[in-house]
């Protein structure tokens, strides 16, 4: 059987060494660890930003992946290293609500307000507090390296993550920005600009209109596309995440259109002149 | 024996998710894959420019190595997914001309517009189409992790290319710009600037003169160097992929020059004045 | 037992192809070979820098780790390339001065000037000399594919150094800047801003005063945080590095500050008005 993959994802960026050293304390650990890079490049100390990315990648990874995330601005403060045990992975990093899509993937019941939540009955959290299972010595500001990267380390090579720490049964949940329905519209926003330029909204594909115009920054495209037609100077198109979006083909929208993340998108059913 | 090599080269930058979960969905249809990334940052759509960096890295993979290259404004319209057994290596992606310096690796009949072109005989080629080698949803916009990445996955495991779809006896062939000989001159151009500002050519070495001046942008080089010689301005050099390559010692020969790709390279075999 | 890890630092950058050249080079004489990456962002031909990144790095690394480092202005000149064991990791690389901070981890004795030094009686050191331990055509300018990834993936797959050349006593040692102790205060200097904006300074926490005030750039701070701490403006705070670092809690020190590297950094034991 092949060894679970450690997949990472943190704001640490790929100009220092410091996503070098996470990997050097996971192998140090366990020497026959898979790591995978889902990204380094959430900007920095953007929780949220974070936790959308972790939303969109996750369903990709087989199940049993153990994740690594650090975005860590409380990083030796009080907020609580955590391991979380979901149907489809197990997680390790800050309790900041950097998890909240995978724990809470349903949206229902988003709070207003960063909020301590109770977990859904499928998934099992722990604190981190076994010095055993931490580097020797652990820095103030390098919880990645020192805390989580051992923690995940040998909780992929078998070590069962009640020995790791005491069970936890609230972990911190971000809001989450959701469309609004009214009769014959949805207006929802730009939630993740890529690097294409595309713009990519919160509106599911599963509450689009059958026929759908799409309003955004005085720009007008009519029906979906199913594919990215050069024909036509924009699209609006299912994503890659099953969201609408919002593409130039060929080109780059968000410069196109001068938009930028949480600018208003309104889908309505049926074209009003 | 080791599981064959999965080298990755796509336009989807480092910033966003989409590597990541490229390389997911390859680890979820074959664990023990090996993946290698060769760049991910080909200008976005730019498929000669990934035509170009394919050329220059293949070379120094394993042979059997499997490529997975993704630059594809056509997505989801239709150009066909293709996956093409070579002498060295086998490659995955989209039928657009992606693959062109692997497959005519001699640039001898290049076309001057793309063109549907014969393979060569060593040569064989397949169309994805089996829905059992995909991903069991696949997007109109990400087939990178719903096309392509399985169909490696399951080629690396040992399923036979056969299975995966139809045979295709013609692909898509770009024209690649060659040097033009005449009486003691040759005229090319620079093809490639890399990161530290040199400045790569489409001049291969076999073709250089004995002594060779080089004029490009009002600059002269005398002479070739074997090494990046510090004691003068400019150096004329054969580079890592032996092609003729104009270069800063200890600093950038572009922003120097101001020289952009396609400028134009005119190597002399006798110095005139 | 599972294959010792082989971990790369060089200034290729991503963007092009050589990171995956000299991966794909190392693959093919070791296809098991594990590859980590600890950043290919040095500043193109820093040899400092990437001194200064490689002693921060190779730490967090499983003892036996092989290390390849190609900071290399003067490949293919008259610089030798090296295999150099030390108690902690095997280093390959040109003979530059890119190890010293791994072979000479105490800085005492550094050279005002780069140096030909004599080991540490703990290190070996080997020239890379045997052809059959290098890539079939060597080019002038790409050592690291055609020198140092062929040395790593043999020596990593059992072959010993002796066999691949022959033995050094002497290698280059570059200066590292300390910092000066005069009663009451210590003297140093920022010496690398990370991509958050710390100042990561050469003061090691072992030499702090127990209650310290800290100045820079018409700055100062009072007293040590334990975190990044939101109630202050900047902190100062033991790093992951066990050095002395800056920081403007969720924000960016360097910008804040208008600092740059070498910036002077000044530490007080007591409070002075």
């Amino acid at each position: 059987m092949a060894a679970p993959v450690i997949a990472l994802l943190t704001d640490f960026g790929l100009r220092d060494t410091y996503v070098g050293e996470l990997k050097g304390a996971i192998l140090t650990a366990n020497p026959a660890a898979t790591l995978i890079d889902i990204t380094h490049d959430v900007p920095p100390q953007d929780v949220h930003a974070g936790a959308f990315l972790l939303g969109a990648a996750v369903p990709a990874f087989p199940p049993g992946t153990v994740l690594v995330a650090v975005v860590d601005p409380g990083v030796g403060g009080d907020r609580r290293p955590i391991l979380v045990e979901t149907p489809h992975a197990t997680l390790v990093g800050p309790d900041n609500g950097l998890f909240t899509r995978i724990i809470w993937p349903d949206a229902v019941g988003t709070p207003p307000t960063p909020t301590l939540t109770t977990l859904p009955p499928t998934v099992r959290a722990w604190h981190l507090t076994n010095p055993a299972y931490r580097r020797q010595h652990v820095s103030n500001t390098f919880h990645g390296r020192d805390v989580f990267a051992p923690a995940a380390a040998h909780y992929a090579a078998g070590v069962p993550a009640m020995a790791m720490g005491n069970p936890a049964t609230t972990l911190w949940r971000l809001p989450v920005p959701l469309p609004k329905l009214e009769a014959g519209a949805i207006t929802g926003e730009v939630a993740y600009i890529d690097h294409y330029g595309n713009l990519v909204t919160n509106i599911p594909a599963t509450i689009l209109p059958t026929i759908a115009a799409v309003e955004l920054a005085n720009h007008r495209i009519e029906n979906l596309s199913a594919h990215y037609d050069t024909t036509r100077p924009l699209v609006a198109i299912v994503g890659s995440h099953d969201t609408l979006e919002i593409a130039k083909p060929g080109g780059n929208a968000a410069k196109e259109l001068g938009v930028t993340q949480g600018e208003t998108v309104r889908v309505t059913a049926i074209h009003s002149p």
